[in-house]
């Protein structure tokens, strides 16, 4: 199944009642990803990339607070004056912040405040929808599909940072045996297909094709984020994509064939990373024995299983086994194009796909207007685009135009990779 | 009061009666020093040279099982395999161990899992001083002194970790604002003393003297450690004291002269050190207004009290002040033979003292045997001898040989600096 | 006059006459421009990112010596086998190499060593133009075009590196107060126009445009690299280009308006760049007076000279004034589609151009083949294209389709911009 | 023999004619051990602790400069002003200077101009001493006296700055095949004695004894620097030496034994250090075939002769030596009480030896006045003691209260050991 399809939860024009509804499933779902985890355990900050769990819970509701509560729910007080200096991640125009590498020295405020403002904040906005003016509301439902989109790419990062942490720790904790968990409209994120057979490709036929969203500020636009637009037309040549993403087994043949210890395959950046931290597998596999895996995920350490997805792979070894395999990575707009080809599988729900498109601005791009545009524009610059969505994206997150990003040496995420060819007629 | 001399519980050839009370007392006073600290407080590592509070609880526990009971009490299993890699901190002799950097990433075992293992420790070692033989009694009681030792060391340094965690902190948390508490035989550690009139100068007359402890195990010998052995004869030139510590106020008439621009108060290394971070008054002042000062400490952020003695130096500052006073720090020697002289106040019980020695082995120096070989000795390069001991220094833990030892970039201990001069006739 | 015509020398299918002149011009060009510069200054290493001019002077001979000498010249033997390793810049396939921060370290072999293997290297190519066969040919005259064009290349790094490296000395001496010089055709590069009027935009209509080159084994095709090729279709919005480069004095009225303070204005790497390194101004400007600059260049300091284009700025800093001055980079199409037209000036021989596109394949494109491969396509990561040419890029050696590109953060190089601007209809 | 005699040369009270004979024989022997090295040789600093020949010949001359010239000589002008910033080695009271990693990308000025420099300052020096007032001369020839001693230190630093940027050249090219040279007195420096028989051992009583030197302001005092001042007594325990230092032969059983696998020998810094650069040998080793080792010296690469003390130790591996030995480093004073004894070889003139000592200040040590205050004391903080001498050491320069220093793991001099013992009765 391919789950991109638009959900209705993140349309544009959000009615009021609908809005109270996605605010509260979000928010909840946001509280269930933290319940197996021990208040220590949302402090851990195991690298400057990543965050603890309860700044998570806490910058999310900063955002709805900065952008919605201060400007607009009138007499509003700060639930604590201290929390938007602690709480803002990057956005310049609201103020100074801690430093990145600080934040899992933030012992105090405890779990049980962040709880406590998470909670403020729920009311203060619930009470914003019931009051604001018609006037108000086109804007203010706009910051809030805004947030709550926000909320949940925060959502993801909660599973991949903890992740990280509890793979720095020795004794490799599990983040819930039964993880996946039913996302927050009662579906279960889809399980890694099992996939027997060898991929195969699916042909396209070059030509001028449409990409990106329209702009939001359209009538009747669907939700999408600046960096989507404008809509505008692309040439592509023709091409073949992998049916389905690159496996573990695939990816395993790759190191077999000492895909590791060959500069000729790599990009020289990518051959310096592998030299410089000594890469010779993906991030959280664990040999085991003469030939065999192990790997390391939400449900701590398991047997690998050959089938499922590559992930936590960075741009670098991507792009080295496209090579290895005599093929190429796609552009995300060959990605995006094929999305909703139905020969292809595991377009979304599985792992995030790492593209040879670097994240640039669309032609006739404009961020945002106000604080919003700080979002993604500053990014842009140093990035790969990365498109499709993981096991951990939240369920209706994701869209065939959504450009996810993340530098080329990001191993962290659930990333992996679908395979392209030049279609040489 | 000049609380520098021998408790009776750290004294040579323990019985079996003392040494319950002993371990029991310093035990319990541990988790009464954790117990202001939330789990996520426990948790956090600031900087490499400090360590978690929990990590703290855990190896001073781990230091038991090592040492004593897994040698010593038949049949004992450890409780967790684990934790014998978590916890070891430095013992090459006692297998592999956690990167000390990776200390504050170890959200598990849980803060109530370490509780369960003090538990374990505690009744296994009350068990071994039941059970263990005649024989065994004398080497047991040694190493117990050792391992009671060595948790008072870490419990000052849990008050000192946690500081320079909660410094770190923009909220600037305070530990307790009722610190100080009464240490294990309900005795207060003394508060400051109120020092209004200027610091006066003791001489001593020159000569040879003998220095350091007996080894302990020569018979009736008291508890030190074998950096204060052998006990010998120096030479000393005459010399002045400082009746007291500097001072807050005098501190801070050296920063208001602009002691912090001139490189030619600064050893080299100190100037460098200057310049890289920036100093420009000690560790955890903080400016406030045109010239005042407040200053950070266990009860949170607080006026300047210009009376107490100054704290959170560096050696280099420590020197560079003694040389802005026309002074110079004391050596370690000079320090010692005037330690029970009746004229200086604030020997101990305030603050560490730098002394104007480097940390090196005594002539016929012989580490402990066997795995607390690796106890003092191979620290001996690159760091400075302190003498004295701090308000957080446990009651009864340091004495008049005592050597404490740190980098001389050190400033998160609670180092202070006492004058010295030399008495010309 | 724009520059970028291709030049006689570089096209395909170069007789054996035109090869000896075109091969003779380019390496006298470069002792011509190591001529000013003593053994010392040859020797500097001043970043790692730069190379020490003898070191180019060897490499470039090295890269005859190891793609065409040793391949194809009968019983040719090295000059000596350590130079192999020693002048390698990063061809993995052609064994290992001295590490790049160690080039400045070999005061050995000398500089007349050097010449001396330059004598060597001509003399033996000059005989394998002349000996090889007609079959061979083909190939060789390839690679020999390609060997002369990355002579060039490195013509102007000589000139960026020694620039740098001179900057570094308080003394900032004069690479030569006649710079420029005549360039091997006897034709001077041009002196920057003197532009005092505002400068003008000049209105594009969007469509579909070719850009690239045509793959250079195709017949009758002129010399372009590897990552030119394929020539394809892309789609072009309307669009506006500055009919001239941004001047100095413009670049300066950025500075005085708080340019370098204002973080809304740059990406979000590149407010890390100025805050790390502290920018508040181009590369080699010197505040001077009130509010006026000098600028360190090839003939030393002088005072700035408002009319000149802006260079010695990194991607970030060409991107934050665009967005200063309400306009934006050109995309590499948008420069390309754009370079013939009459109405701009200063297109090349000036300052190369910072483009807003990152350095990705074309699509189609392949690597040449054998060691070759290693020459464009594994930098394809983390860089932005710039497009044009300087003052200092060897006449005959840029062209409207010639990709340069560097890291965003690289300033040593003649970078500076022109703006774009969206034509919205 | 036993080179530690004091020299007629640097007695105190030097009359003219000596002293125009002594600086002139310094000066010269600079130029001498320059000779072999080329210009761009002259010109390369290969680590922030090493400096270029070039520089060093310009620092020293800097130093008659700044310390005599200037304050004495009427009417004198520098012969650069800008010479004052670049030749400046780290007096903070005689001006900024170019910071010290930048001391290799000083191309210009050109050693021609250097070596112009040096004659200026050499004709200006000679007029001083021509022309100066007696009551000048005292406090001339005191600080002529220094500058000859710092022009000495520098001429052993010419040698181990050079190798190790030689080393660091593939290459391995030798400084002079013909090396050692005879010294300024046309007396050879001794070659390094062989020695076949097993080191023995020398016993002393311990006792009261002096060390140190006297002031050199006290009448008829010989020359010392601040640093081995006052003369004072200190207390010895009875100990044994090693009659000759630790042998290259020895040094390779230490190897083959699995020393640098073994962290029970080492010191916690010692063993970091072993770690982090993966020191497996001493610097400048070479493994040669299945046991043998080559070694590079000033010849060049060379077998190793196991007869000659082992060199280019860090302390670490001196100390950790020692304790493989069953044996430990002496003290500074342990070494200057037996250096005159007759039973002892090797004493100066082979290899500087590490000891056990810190090197602190002596009680009741004052720098130098004036600018020279920095020259000793500022540095006496975390540097170990080395004494004797090596064969690089220029004949006169050093004696028995010499103390030289370097940080614990530098690795660059020609720094081996001699072992102690402690003497039990």
């Amino acid at each position: 199944m391919n789950s991109l399809q638009h959900d209705a939860l993140t349309t544009h024009s959000l009615t009021r009642v609908h809005a109270h509804e996605a605010y509260h499933g979000v928010r909840s779902h946001s509280l269930a990803l933290a319940a197996p985890l021990s208040a220590e355990d949302q402090c851990l900050q195991s690298m400057t990339e990543a965050s603890p769990c309860k700044w998570h819970l806490a910058h999310t509701s900063w955002f709805f607070e900065a952008l919605l509560l201060i400007p607009f729910l009138p007499h509003y007080r700060p639930f604590d004056e201290q929390y938007l200096f602690l709480f803002n991640s990057y956005y310049e125009a609201l103020g100074p912040r801690l430093a990145r590498p600080s934040r899992g020295l933030i012992s105090r405020p405890s779990l049980e405040d962040v709880h406590l403002y998470r909670r403020h904040i729920d009311a203060s906005m619930h009470r914003l929808m019931d009051e604001c003016t018609e006037e108000q509301w086109e804007e203010i439902q706009r910051l809030m599909q805004l947030g709550i989109n926000h909320e949940q790419q925060h959502q993801e990062l909660i599973l991949t940072d903890i992740l990280h942490a509890f793979w720095c720790n020795p004794l490799k904790p599990a983040y819930d045996a039964q993880y996946p968990y039913p996302g927050p409209e009662g579906r279960a994120p889809p399980r890694p297909a099992v996939i027997n057979e060898r991929s195969g490709w699916a042909d396209f036929t070059g030509g001028r094709v449409s990409v990106g969203c329209p702009a939001s500020d359209q009538a009747g636009a669907p939700f999408c984020y600046d960096n989507e637009t404008p809509r505008h037309d692309v040439l592509l040549p023709s091409y073949q994509l992998g049916t389905r993403l690159v496996s573990c087994a695939e990816f395993a043949a790759f190191i077999d064939d000492g895909g590791y210890r060959k500069p000729e395959l790599w990009l020289s950046e990518g051959w310096a990373a592998v030299q410089a931290h000594e890469w010779q597998h993906p991030a959280y596999w664990i040999p085991d024995g003469l030939s065999g895996w192990k790997v390391f995920g939400l449900r701590g350490v398991e047997s690998l299983d050959g089938t499922e997805p590559v992930m936590q792979l960075s741009f670098y070894e991507a792009a080295a086994y496209a090579e290895w395999a005599g093929a190429r990575l796609p552009t995300e707009f060959e990605w995006e194009a094929a999305a909703h080809d139905v020969r292809l599988t595991q377009v979304a729900g599985h792992a995030w796909q790492w593209t040879r498109s670097s994240y640039d601005p669309y032609p006739g791009f404009r961020p945002m207007a106000g604080a919003p545009s700080e979002y993604n524009g500053k990014f842009m610059v140093g990035q790969l685009v990365l498109r499709g969505g993981s096991h951990a994206t939240p369920s209706g997150h994701t869209r065939p135009t959504y450009r996810n990003f993340f530098p080329p040496g990001a191993r962290w995420q659930f990333s992996g990779l679908r395979l392209a060819r030049d279609l040489t007629c």
